[in-house]
């Protein structure tokens, strides 16, 4: 007898009738307002192309680390999910990986992805009993006939979800063809790049002397001189800017940034592009071109997000296998008062730059991140990242950078994910956990019921689409 | 068509019902109780002259760092929210910058600041209507006139507020003319002092040879020998103990403390003296500076105050601009339990001796502090101050340091606050929250409610009263 | 007139009647299920020996670190509270001790202390009126009396409370006479060990060498060359195994592993044993022995547990009169993500192998250790530890574990506590909080009501009993 599958509509809100109550009316406002995705990893290929998705296995769980990851962490080999190695592809067979994933639905009791999964398979794909060994086959057969329908190509399930803007995320290295075509075609559809630059800036990345002479390449200018490096990005950065981009991205292992003087800047770099720089002169380095970014932003308006403090790649036996982003990576405590000091200091009052600043690091929230942003005009405060954009991870954010940075110095939601089918249930988790809290101010008396309504829609479509220049 | 501006009974209660009817229970035990404010910065000038104050904007705006720096955050100038810089007096018309400030309010959504002003503009000036852009001329002219009667005048707010004592903060350098006015006065009012004696402790102030001199004419004594230098605190102390001192407080940088022999502090001193100390000698200063004022508190009884962990002055821009205290002052990570343990191992076992530590760090709570004052006799908890005093991390506290320090280890509220006409407010909100916490520790069968209510008035009244000595 | 003692039947539950209704439900399922208390200190001579427990003062007061620390804080000196120096017994009176202890409940409220304490009074010996100054006598002799009964006496209690199996702590140097005595008595009960070897671990233990001197006549090994060293610990744990030890535990002051080649570890150890260690070296050896063990529970089946992060006896006064574990243990920021890649680098994907991993610092709950439990085959989250095995630290363990690792990457509770007479009160809490959590996620639609129950049992029961092989 299989379990049913409901997908209740007051999943998040408080238990308190009351609170309950005020945050269903709230949410009534934001429930059907465009989704604005100003920053995440889907892949800009599905909306040229417009192709089907594969089947389930591939489509829904060999790229999704947030459920590999928990899998492998109770002894499932990668391999049996049809993740790929580096070696190739998994041999397995995505019916049999996805059965596996099916009988150990329990491992994902309490957390973010079971949420999201229901929505997908209740919404998206109409099953109505849950997922368990028993449905695996029942679950595989819906929703691998549903892909192959026009209903689920990517261009369809983007209309259908509503999304007004999406942008994706490239490295200067990307001839951004995927992005040319999309704005050539004739659909409608917005789908917009992201500068993230991290190859041509991280000299620890493996391969970084490569993408230096690839960026040459794609610029023509000299890469190795510190003139024409600077010269390259503000050129690519022209490219991106045509085809819509309106920020660029930086993922660094620290939030440290620098000041140097332009003579300073230059040895430094000359250091770097030697090869062999130390440790402290990549972090200098990388520090240093938050600076620089934050100077051509200047000039070209594009939004700067800082996203620092994860220690990539930290097993290194599933990291020779299979490569990086395979749910390796884990967050550590980040230092931000006086990491940010020498950006803040040269250009946090400058009123036409906005910084957008994220953690993995949640005591930085009211400690760090909210006084900072509560008084640095350029600076604001991405939401809740990564291993924190859960229920619990939201209303933390809420509750702790609220009262000294208030609303307005926040940017609304990131989904930052590369699942496609789940982006709705992303921006509808952070609608709802934003509508209870806010429900919470109203049912303490601390905020009126209509400003209340007025920040929910803020923070679901205003404040997104303002910050990131959308 | 104005909004109603409403002053809720049952504000910052938790929703639940019988939750809620707790709440309201213990709170009025301690609603009517006099206000002990033991430490802040309101100007003791105000209560010795009586003067009226000025109008609503350099009583409520100007000086209040909570409200300009959300405006500034927002891109507002500081030039025109009447704000003075070094150069001068702000040139901006205080209607217009009220009426800037007016057009903001939706920037103080979810912000203690909000609950403050609501509880001043509706308690204290009797507006029924909302702040905004509509009403900004109502409120300015309602103010004003009100501030132009006797009612208004320091003294009598005192005595409306009911405010049994109140204790502001001066440095050594200041000549207590107020508070001695105010003591020999028919005047029946209790202000007291309370010793700060940042500028002759912190050899990185920029004034610090300058404060030497000073302090050595003050006292008679050479400050710029070891003894004579002790010797002078010795005789300032006394002085504020005749103005009815009983604390002394310390903002440093971080918690450290030292307990050197008196040949290294010797040594030690004589190197800060001759200008140019390493910055790790300014330290160690300062760190030795707390044990030798807990060593004179064994004599006078002072109450010792540390109050650590500020990154001050973080935007140089506006710092050259605008001096100190214009809301760029940033909490950082600031630990303990090294820090503190010469001093403890010194003095913490003194029975006569209190020690009253504060911090920005709310990752302390339960890791640090509470452990640490749950254990040595002589350290208590000061409430959660600046950043913190604030709903949320007013509750904050009570949920992360009671289970292991009690409530006895914690010494009440304290309103640390220069905003004189909101302190009932800040009170208020700190009784509120202290009952709303205790309220769910009765309906979740933790606490018996006769036990909570005894409690309700220690906090609110008896235990800041006690720790304090007043 | 007394007041009544009122154990709740829904203490610790959550107030809103629709959640404390599923709630209710969910612990219905688990109230009476056998403890398994997999890690504790209880003395296994009280279940070889079976003799009565003495006086009230000595069994429930002088022995407990939570009670005789709080009491202290507020200047009640040790030698009035029973509590025994170095130089010899508490001189005073166990009933004048006693009344102390009554007289000053206060301090208590709030604190998981009164919790645990109003179980043993109300459901171990009766009692139906709180303790207070007044009710000291009548406490002191009902207590009194009860311990002079069979049916108090530890195997008898032991059973009473439904203990399936119990684990104590014993050093490498302790014989495990009283657990041989155990198993090869007639009595049925499961009392086990685990093998704690900070003391031949520890460098900078003040009885280091002569541990290792004593290590050597125990095992026949040449404890002072590195592959003796190994073979004793080898030797040991094959002893340890055979009374039913299952793990290992090691409390260092950090989480620091190694992953030394054995020609550095056998380097290492000559200069530890050589005496004078550094610093650096104690730690770094410390760290190895990590990864040892960790090699050695492959061959053995031994689980590995890590306590880190507590600065023993800060507090020298104290110490030099009455040596360790007076409650001036305090807990620090722990780092986990670099300290523990060597380890799990080494051993994190071995399938064989659990690594149950603790924190004081409750900051690493979300940052740290859910996202690498969230991962690591080999790694799970051990419970809310010492200061954090309250209501609230039960309940934030649950709310910024559960969404990273789930579950299933935790093991259950751990009393860890040499409290015997609270036991039960101790799993008790936990389970309520557990049920409470699971209550809150059914009430928010996170979780369906039968999941939830699955969940209760698996926590209470089965997590704790497969983590640690029992």
């Amino acid at each position: 007898m299989p379990k049913p599958l409901v997908l209740h509509d007051d999943r998040l809100f408080p238990a308190d009738p009351g609170t309950r109550g005020i945050a269903r009316r709230l949410y009534a406002e934001v429930r059907d307002l465009p989704i604005i995705s100003p920053h995440g990893h889907t892949d800009p290929s599905w909306f040229s192309r417009n192709e089907p998705f594969p089947n389930p296995t591939e489509l829904l769980l060999a790229p999704d680390h947030y459920l590999f990851r928990m899998l492998y962490s109770q002894g499932i080999a990668l391999e049996d999910l049809g993740v790929a190695a580096l070696a190739g592809p998994s041999q397995a067979d995505p019916r049999a990986a996805w059965r596996l994933f099916a009988a150990n639905q329990h491992l994902f009791r309490g957390t973010p992805s079971s949420g999201w999964l229901a929505w997908v398979f209740s919404k998206v794909f109409g099953l109505d009993v849950r997922l368990d060994a028993d449905t695996a086959d029942l679950y595989y057969d819906t929703i691998d006939a549903a892909l192959r329908t026009p209903e689920f190509r990517p261009r369809a399930l983007f209309e259908r979800y509503n999304i007004e803007v999406i942008a994706t995320t490239e490295s200067p290295l990307d001839s951004l063809a995927h992005h040319e075509a999309i704005r050539d075609s004739d659909w409608s559809g917005r789908v917009v790049s992201a500068y993230r630059p991290d190859p041509v800036v991280d000299p620890e990345h493996e391969q970084f002397p490569q993408a230096l002479a690839r960026f040459a390449e794609l610029t023509g200018e000299d890469t190795h001189s510190w003139s024409g490096y600077l010269a390259a990005h503000r050129r690519r950065r022209a490219d991106f800017a045509a085809v819509g981009t309106t920020s660029s991205d930086h993922g660094h292992p620290t939030a440290r940034t620098a000041d140097l003087s332009p003579a300073e800047a230059e040895r430094l770099f000359a250091r770097v592009v030697a090869g062999g720089a130390s440790a402290e002169d990549a972090e200098l380095f990388r520090a240093q071109m938050l600076t620089e970014m934050a100077r051509m932003s200047l000039d070209d308006g594009f939004v700067l997000q800082i996203h620092p403090g994860a220690f990539r790649n930290h097993n290194p036996g599933l990291f020779a296998r299979f490569g990086r982003d395979k749910g390796a990576d884990i967050p550590t405590a980040t230092e931000y008062v006086r990491a940010l000091q020498p950006l803040l200091g040269r250009f946090g009052n400058e009123p036409g730059l906005t910084i957008i600043v994220f953690t993995l690091d949640e005591t930085s929230y009211a400690r760090e991140l909210a006084p900072l942003a509560g008084h640095y005009p350029a600076l604001k405060l991405g939401p809740a990242w990564w291993f924190h954009d859960s229920p619990e991870g939201l209303m933390r954010f809420r509750e702790q950078t609220t009262e000294t940075a208030g609303f307005y110095n926040t940017v609304g939601f990131n989904d930052d994910t590369r699942a496609f089918l789940s982006i709705p249930a992303r921006h509808d988790t952070a609608r709802r956990i934003d509508c209870a809290w806010l429900a919470r101010l109203v049912a303490e008396h601390r905020l009126d019921e209509d400003a209340a309504a007025e920040v929910a829609v803020d923070l679901a479509y205003t404040l997104p689409k303002r910050a990131y220049r959308l």
